[in-house]
Protein backbone atom coordinates (compact mmCIF):
# COMPACT_ATOMS: atom_id res chain seq x y z
CA UNK A 1 0.00 0.00 0.00
CA UNK A 2 1.46 3.32 -1.40
CA UNK A 3 1.53 6.19 1.56
CA UNK A 4 -0.78 9.27 0.86
CA UNK A 5 -0.62 12.82 1.43
CA UNK A 6 -3.72 14.87 1.47
CA UNK A 7 -3.39 18.20 1.95
CA UNK A 8 -6.64 19.71 3.38
CA UNK A 9 -7.25 23.62 2.51
CA UNK A 10 -9.51 26.27 2.65
CA UNK A 11 -11.06 28.42 5.94
CA UNK A 12 -11.69 27.92 9.40
CA UNK A 13 -14.29 24.96 8.61
CA UNK A 14 -11.03 23.07 7.54
CA UNK A 15 -8.39 24.27 10.61
CA UNK A 16 -11.07 23.61 12.80
CA UNK A 17 -12.46 26.71 14.34
CA UNK A 18 -13.89 26.14 17.86
CA UNK A 19 -13.68 22.12 17.72
CA UNK A 20 -12.64 21.47 21.45
CA UNK A 21 -10.93 18.51 20.09
CA UNK A 22 -9.09 20.34 17.62
CA UNK A 23 -9.63 17.77 14.89
CA UNK A 24 -12.65 19.48 12.61
CA UNK A 25 -13.81 17.41 9.97
CA UNK A 26 -10.30 16.70 7.84
CA UNK A 27 -9.05 15.50 11.22
CA UNK A 28 -11.58 13.05 11.98
CA UNK A 29 -12.10 11.47 8.66
CA UNK A 30 -7.96 10.84 8.38
CA UNK A 31 -7.97 9.35 11.78
CA UNK A 32 -10.98 7.08 10.78
CA UNK A 33 -8.33 6.13 7.79
CA UNK A 34 -5.89 5.62 9.63
CA UNK A 35 -8.19 3.49 11.40
CA UNK A 36 -8.93 1.37 8.36
CA UNK A 37 -5.64 1.14 7.94
CA UNK A 38 -4.65 3.66 5.87
CA UNK A 39 -0.96 5.10 5.65
CA UNK A 40 -2.27 8.64 5.13
CA UNK A 41 -0.44 11.78 6.74
CA UNK A 42 -2.79 14.66 6.83
CA UNK A 43 -1.40 18.40 6.25
CA UNK A 44 -4.34 20.93 7.70
CA UNK A 45 -4.20 24.31 5.92
CA UNK A 46 -7.05 26.25 6.82
CA UNK A 47 -6.69 29.30 7.52
CA UNK A 48 -9.91 31.44 9.48
CA UNK A 49 -11.79 34.36 7.47
CA UNK A 50 -9.96 32.94 4.22
CA UNK A 51 -12.11 33.87 0.70
CA UNK A 52 -11.50 31.90 -2.17
CA UNK A 53 -9.58 34.84 -3.30
CA UNK A 54 -7.10 34.64 -0.37
CA UNK A 55 -6.99 30.68 -0.26
CA UNK A 56 -6.26 31.43 -4.34
CA UNK A 57 -2.80 32.98 -3.79
CA UNK A 58 -1.19 30.65 -1.19
CA UNK A 59 -2.47 27.26 -1.67
CA UNK A 60 -0.02 26.10 -4.66
CA UNK A 61 3.14 27.14 -2.91
CA UNK A 62 1.50 25.62 0.20
CA UNK A 63 1.23 22.34 -0.84
CA UNK A 64 4.01 21.95 -3.24
CA UNK A 65 6.54 21.95 0.04
CA UNK A 66 4.23 19.06 1.63
CA UNK A 67 4.76 16.60 -1.51
CA UNK A 68 7.01 13.99 -1.14
CA UNK A 69 8.69 11.41 -3.88
CA UNK A 70 7.09 8.17 -1.90
CA UNK A 71 4.03 8.94 -1.12
CA UNK A 72 1.26 10.53 -3.24
CA UNK A 73 -0.38 13.83 -3.45
CA UNK A 74 -4.16 14.42 -3.01
CA UNK A 75 -5.90 17.69 -2.48
CA UNK A 76 -9.23 18.30 -1.22
CA UNK A 77 -10.34 22.01 -0.56
CA UNK A 78 -13.18 24.01 1.25
CA UNK A 79 -14.34 27.10 1.25
CA UNK A 80 -17.22 29.73 -0.23
CA UNK A 81 -18.72 30.90 3.66
CA UNK A 82 -16.47 33.63 4.09
CA UNK A 83 -17.21 35.08 0.41
CA UNK A 84 -20.75 34.86 0.97
CA UNK A 85 -19.91 36.72 4.47
CA UNK A 86 -21.30 40.40 4.94
CA UNK A 87 -18.93 42.84 6.50
CA UNK A 88 -20.15 45.82 7.04
CA UNK A 89 -23.04 45.08 5.51
CA UNK A 90 -21.08 44.43 2.27
CA UNK A 91 -20.30 40.84 0.65
CA UNK A 92 -16.65 40.08 0.64
CA UNK A 93 -16.69 38.50 -2.55
CA UNK A 94 -19.20 38.85 -5.32
CA UNK A 95 -20.66 35.48 -6.79
CA UNK A 96 -18.50 36.14 -10.27
CA UNK A 97 -15.63 36.89 -8.26
CA UNK A 98 -15.91 33.62 -6.20
CA UNK A 99 -16.31 31.44 -8.93
CA UNK A 100 -13.49 32.82 -11.10
CA UNK A 101 -11.46 32.66 -7.80
CA UNK A 102 -12.73 28.85 -7.30
CA UNK A 103 -12.48 27.86 -11.12
CA UNK A 104 -8.62 28.97 -10.94
CA UNK A 105 -8.01 27.00 -7.54
CA UNK A 106 -9.92 24.05 -8.89
CA UNK A 107 -8.90 23.65 -12.32
CA UNK A 108 -5.13 24.28 -11.64
CA UNK A 109 -5.57 21.76 -8.89
CA UNK A 110 -6.96 18.83 -10.53
CA UNK A 111 -4.53 19.26 -13.41
CA UNK A 112 -1.34 18.49 -10.76
CA UNK A 113 -3.15 16.02 -8.21
CA UNK A 114 -6.26 14.24 -7.70
CA UNK A 115 -8.77 16.69 -5.91
CA UNK A 116 -11.94 16.50 -4.51
CA UNK A 117 -14.12 20.02 -3.11
CA UNK A 118 -16.27 20.21 0.12
CA UNK A 119 -18.85 22.76 -0.62
CA UNK A 120 -19.32 25.03 2.43
CA UNK A 121 -21.70 24.42 5.17
CA UNK A 122 -25.23 26.13 6.45
CA UNK A 123 -25.33 28.19 9.62
CA UNK A 124 -27.55 30.12 11.93
CA UNK A 125 -27.57 33.26 9.84
CA UNK A 126 -30.68 32.55 7.64
CA UNK A 127 -29.83 35.39 5.35
CA UNK A 128 -26.32 34.22 4.60
CA UNK A 129 -27.52 30.38 4.30
CA UNK A 130 -29.56 31.69 1.48
CA UNK A 131 -26.25 32.74 -0.23
CA UNK A 132 -24.00 29.88 0.82
CA UNK A 133 -26.81 27.84 -0.82
CA UNK A 134 -26.69 29.91 -4.02
CA UNK A 135 -22.87 29.63 -4.02
CA UNK A 136 -22.83 26.22 -3.23
CA UNK A 137 -25.05 25.49 -6.33
CA UNK A 138 -22.20 27.26 -8.73
CA UNK A 139 -19.68 25.47 -7.72
CA UNK A 140 -21.41 22.51 -7.88
CA UNK A 141 -22.08 23.03 -11.34
CA UNK A 142 -17.93 24.27 -12.10
CA UNK A 143 -17.24 21.38 -10.39
CA UNK A 144 -19.24 19.15 -12.86
CA UNK A 145 -17.60 21.01 -15.67
CA UNK A 146 -14.26 20.86 -14.90
CA UNK A 147 -14.77 17.18 -13.27
CA UNK A 148 -13.53 17.80 -9.69
CA UNK A 149 -16.07 15.64 -7.58
CA UNK A 150 -17.93 17.83 -5.31
CA UNK A 151 -19.30 17.24 -1.67
CA UNK A 152 -22.60 19.36 -1.17
CA UNK A 153 -22.20 19.89 2.56
CA UNK A 154 -25.17 22.53 2.27
CA UNK A 155 -27.95 19.91 1.19
CA UNK A 156 -26.06 16.79 3.42
CA UNK A 157 -26.25 19.18 6.48
CA UNK A 158 -29.25 20.16 6.74
CA UNK A 159 -32.28 17.31 7.26
CA UNK A 160 -30.27 16.15 10.69
CA UNK A 161 -30.51 19.66 12.52
CA UNK A 162 -27.51 18.18 14.49
CA UNK A 163 -24.68 20.86 12.32
CA UNK A 164 -27.05 23.88 12.39
CA UNK A 165 -27.85 23.57 16.09
CA UNK A 166 -24.50 23.08 16.95
CA UNK A 167 -23.80 26.49 15.11
CA UNK A 168 -25.85 28.11 16.97
CA UNK A 169 -24.24 26.77 20.30
CA UNK A 170 -20.92 28.37 19.44
CA UNK A 171 -20.84 31.31 16.95
CA UNK A 172 -23.83 31.06 14.44
CA UNK A 173 -21.54 30.10 12.19
CA UNK A 174 -19.28 27.17 13.52
CA UNK A 175 -19.84 23.77 14.61
CA UNK A 176 -19.09 22.77 17.98
CA UNK A 177 -17.40 19.20 17.86
CA UNK A 178 -20.70 17.44 17.56
CA UNK A 179 -21.50 19.36 14.35
CA UNK A 180 -17.58 18.75 13.15
CA UNK A 181 -18.29 14.96 13.99
CA UNK A 182 -21.44 14.96 12.12
CA UNK A 183 -20.14 16.49 8.95
CA UNK A 184 -17.20 13.68 9.47
CA UNK A 185 -20.14 11.15 9.30
CA UNK A 186 -21.34 12.32 6.09
CA UNK A 187 -17.97 13.02 4.10
CA UNK A 188 -16.68 9.42 4.96
CA UNK A 189 -19.20 7.97 3.74
CA UNK A 190 -18.89 9.91 0.43
CA UNK A 191 -17.92 6.98 -2.74
CA UNK A 192 -15.85 9.91 -4.10
CA UNK A 193 -13.17 10.02 -0.31
CA UNK A 194 -13.89 6.24 0.11
CA UNK A 195 -12.46 5.90 -3.69
CA UNK A 196 -9.25 7.53 -2.16
CA UNK A 197 -9.44 5.02 1.21
CA UNK A 198 -11.24 2.30 1.19
CA UNK B 1 -9.74 37.42 27.00
CA UNK B 2 -7.63 37.96 23.16
CA UNK B 3 -7.83 35.40 21.33
CA UNK B 4 -4.54 33.46 20.27
CA UNK B 5 -3.56 32.16 17.22
CA UNK B 6 -0.19 29.45 17.53
CA UNK B 7 1.69 28.51 14.25
CA UNK B 8 3.61 24.95 15.28
CA UNK B 9 6.15 24.64 12.99
CA UNK B 10 8.32 21.89 12.60
CA UNK B 11 8.97 18.73 11.62
CA UNK B 12 6.57 15.03 11.26
CA UNK B 13 6.61 14.70 15.19
CA UNK B 14 4.43 18.49 14.69
CA UNK B 15 2.27 17.06 12.21
CA UNK B 16 1.55 13.75 14.27
CA UNK B 17 2.74 11.56 11.73
CA UNK B 18 1.49 7.38 12.87
CA UNK B 19 -0.80 9.15 15.24
CA UNK B 20 -4.18 7.01 15.46
CA UNK B 21 -5.71 9.75 16.56
CA UNK B 22 -4.19 12.35 14.18
CA UNK B 23 -3.85 15.11 17.15
CA UNK B 24 -0.09 14.51 17.71
CA UNK B 25 1.02 16.44 21.31
CA UNK B 26 0.20 19.90 19.16
CA UNK B 27 -3.04 19.16 18.72
CA UNK B 28 -3.49 17.56 22.22
CA UNK B 29 -2.47 20.61 23.88
CA UNK B 30 -4.71 22.71 22.08
CA UNK B 31 -7.59 21.07 22.88
CA UNK B 32 -6.84 20.93 26.59
CA UNK B 33 -5.92 24.78 26.45
CA UNK B 34 -9.58 24.97 24.80
CA UNK B 35 -10.49 22.64 27.52
CA UNK B 36 -9.57 25.44 30.11
CA UNK B 37 -11.96 28.00 28.14
CA UNK B 38 -8.75 29.77 26.26
CA UNK B 39 -9.90 30.94 22.44
CA UNK B 40 -7.03 29.33 20.85
CA UNK B 41 -6.57 28.81 16.97
CA UNK B 42 -3.24 26.23 16.42
CA UNK B 43 -2.10 26.33 13.13
CA UNK B 44 -0.04 22.74 12.02
CA UNK B 45 2.74 23.06 10.60
CA UNK B 46 5.10 20.47 10.47
CA UNK B 47 6.08 18.59 7.16
CA UNK B 48 7.22 14.92 7.42
CA UNK B 49 10.57 14.33 6.73
CA UNK B 50 12.04 18.41 7.34
CA UNK B 51 15.37 19.25 8.71
CA UNK B 52 16.16 22.94 10.50
CA UNK B 53 17.36 23.86 7.12
CA UNK B 54 14.11 23.24 5.28
CA UNK B 55 11.96 24.66 7.66
CA UNK B 56 13.94 28.00 7.75
CA UNK B 57 13.34 28.19 4.07
CA UNK B 58 9.76 28.27 4.58
CA UNK B 59 8.07 28.95 8.27
CA UNK B 60 8.19 32.93 8.27
CA UNK B 61 6.13 33.28 5.08
CA UNK B 62 3.67 30.42 6.37
CA UNK B 63 3.45 32.35 9.73
CA UNK B 64 2.79 35.45 7.80
CA UNK B 65 -0.73 34.47 6.31
CA UNK B 66 -1.70 33.00 9.50
CA UNK B 67 -1.69 36.43 11.50
CA UNK B 68 -4.81 38.24 12.29
CA UNK B 69 -5.01 41.85 13.47
CA UNK B 70 -7.86 40.64 16.38
CA UNK B 71 -5.52 37.70 17.41
CA UNK B 72 -2.16 37.82 19.63
CA UNK B 73 0.68 35.53 17.34
CA UNK B 74 2.24 33.11 19.15
CA UNK B 75 4.81 30.50 17.44
CA UNK B 76 6.23 26.81 19.20
CA UNK B 77 8.90 25.06 16.97
CA UNK B 78 9.85 21.47 17.45
CA UNK B 79 12.75 19.62 15.26
CA UNK B 80 16.33 18.32 15.24
CA UNK B 81 15.47 14.49 14.90
CA UNK B 82 15.92 14.77 10.54
CA UNK B 83 19.24 16.81 11.04
CA UNK B 84 20.51 13.91 13.43
CA UNK B 85 19.22 11.15 11.13
CA UNK B 86 21.55 9.09 8.59
CA UNK B 87 20.73 8.59 5.59
CA UNK B 88 22.46 6.16 3.04
CA UNK B 89 25.32 5.96 6.34
CA UNK B 90 25.35 10.22 6.27
CA UNK B 91 24.30 12.68 8.94
CA UNK B 92 21.62 14.78 7.50
CA UNK B 93 22.91 17.97 9.11
CA UNK B 94 25.99 18.33 10.48
CA UNK B 95 25.53 19.70 14.00
CA UNK B 96 27.48 23.18 12.80
CA UNK B 97 25.14 23.63 10.07
CA UNK B 98 21.57 22.88 12.32
CA UNK B 99 22.70 25.20 14.84
CA UNK B 100 22.96 28.14 12.28
CA UNK B 101 19.82 26.98 10.43
CA UNK B 102 18.11 27.07 14.44
CA UNK B 103 19.76 30.17 15.16
CA UNK B 104 18.10 31.52 12.26
CA UNK B 105 14.61 30.95 12.32
CA UNK B 106 14.82 31.60 16.60
CA UNK B 107 16.41 34.58 16.61
CA UNK B 108 13.69 36.13 13.57
CA UNK B 109 11.11 34.26 15.30
CA UNK B 110 11.77 35.93 18.51
CA UNK B 111 12.06 39.23 17.60
CA UNK B 112 8.78 38.91 15.39
CA UNK B 113 6.30 37.23 18.01
CA UNK B 114 6.36 35.22 21.57
CA UNK B 115 8.51 32.08 20.80
CA UNK B 116 8.90 28.79 22.24
CA UNK B 117 11.00 25.97 21.10
CA UNK B 118 10.02 22.00 21.94
CA UNK B 119 13.38 20.09 22.13
CA UNK B 120 13.83 16.54 19.56
CA UNK B 121 12.56 13.55 21.36
CA UNK B 122 14.17 10.53 22.13
CA UNK B 123 13.43 7.42 20.07
CA UNK B 124 14.27 3.28 19.55
CA UNK B 125 17.72 3.86 17.16
CA UNK B 126 20.85 4.26 20.22
CA UNK B 127 23.29 5.57 17.95
CA UNK B 128 20.94 8.25 16.65
CA UNK B 129 19.77 8.80 20.55
CA UNK B 130 23.03 10.10 21.07
CA UNK B 131 23.16 12.32 18.06
CA UNK B 132 19.72 13.95 19.29
CA UNK B 133 20.91 13.78 22.96
CA UNK B 134 24.15 16.35 21.59
CA UNK B 135 21.70 18.50 19.32
CA UNK B 136 19.13 18.75 21.88
CA UNK B 137 22.13 20.45 24.42
CA UNK B 138 23.17 22.29 21.39
CA UNK B 139 19.64 23.83 21.20
CA UNK B 140 19.21 24.40 24.56
CA UNK B 141 22.20 26.61 24.74
CA UNK B 142 21.27 28.62 22.04
CA UNK B 143 18.01 28.96 23.26
CA UNK B 144 18.91 30.50 26.87
CA UNK B 145 21.65 32.71 24.52
CA UNK B 146 18.47 34.51 22.52
CA UNK B 147 16.38 34.30 25.58
CA UNK B 148 13.98 31.35 23.94
CA UNK B 149 12.54 28.98 26.49
CA UNK B 150 13.39 25.46 25.99
CA UNK B 151 11.36 22.55 26.37
CA UNK B 152 14.10 19.66 26.74
CA UNK B 153 12.26 16.24 25.43
CA UNK B 154 14.59 14.32 25.13
CA UNK B 155 15.29 14.08 29.05
CA UNK B 156 11.64 14.68 29.67
CA UNK B 157 10.56 11.40 27.58
CA UNK B 158 13.29 9.21 28.95
CA UNK B 159 12.37 8.53 32.30
CA UNK B 160 8.92 7.12 31.99
CA UNK B 161 9.85 4.70 29.45
CA UNK B 162 6.42 4.88 27.38
CA UNK B 163 7.29 7.26 24.93
CA UNK B 164 10.29 5.32 23.62
CA UNK B 165 8.23 2.03 24.07
CA UNK B 166 5.27 3.79 21.57
CA UNK B 167 8.46 4.05 19.12
CA UNK B 168 9.35 0.84 19.23
CA UNK B 169 5.72 -0.55 18.77
CA UNK B 170 5.30 1.93 15.40
CA UNK B 171 8.48 2.67 13.18
CA UNK B 172 11.10 3.07 15.83
CA UNK B 173 11.24 6.62 15.33
CA UNK B 174 7.27 8.24 15.71
CA UNK B 175 5.44 7.36 19.01
CA UNK B 176 2.02 6.10 18.58
CA UNK B 177 -1.27 8.20 19.93
CA UNK B 178 -0.07 6.73 23.50
CA UNK B 179 3.35 8.59 23.30
CA UNK B 180 2.08 11.39 21.49
CA UNK B 181 -0.06 11.71 24.60
CA UNK B 182 2.69 11.49 27.19
CA UNK B 183 4.67 14.14 24.84
CA UNK B 184 1.70 16.37 25.33
CA UNK B 185 1.33 15.71 29.02
CA UNK B 186 4.95 16.83 29.70
CA UNK B 187 4.50 20.06 27.28
CA UNK B 188 1.17 20.88 28.96
CA UNK B 189 2.81 21.21 32.54
CA UNK B 190 5.75 23.22 31.29
CA UNK B 191 5.59 26.57 33.03
CA UNK B 192 6.79 28.68 29.68
CA UNK B 193 3.67 26.91 28.18
CA UNK B 194 1.22 27.35 30.87
CA UNK B 195 2.19 31.26 31.33
CA UNK B 196 0.80 31.64 27.86
CA UNK B 197 -2.52 29.87 28.49
CA UNK B 198 -2.69 29.21 32.25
Amino acid sequence: MVGMRICFIGDSFVSGAYDGECLGWAGRISAAARGRGHDVSPYNLGIRGETSLQISKRWRQEAEVRQAAQQEGRLVFEFGVNDAREVNGKRQLEPDRSLAAARGILAEAVAWKPTLMIGPPPGGDEARNGRVQELSEMLAALCREISVPYFDSYTALLPSGIFVASTKSVDGTHPSAAGYAEWARVIDAWPAWRAWLP
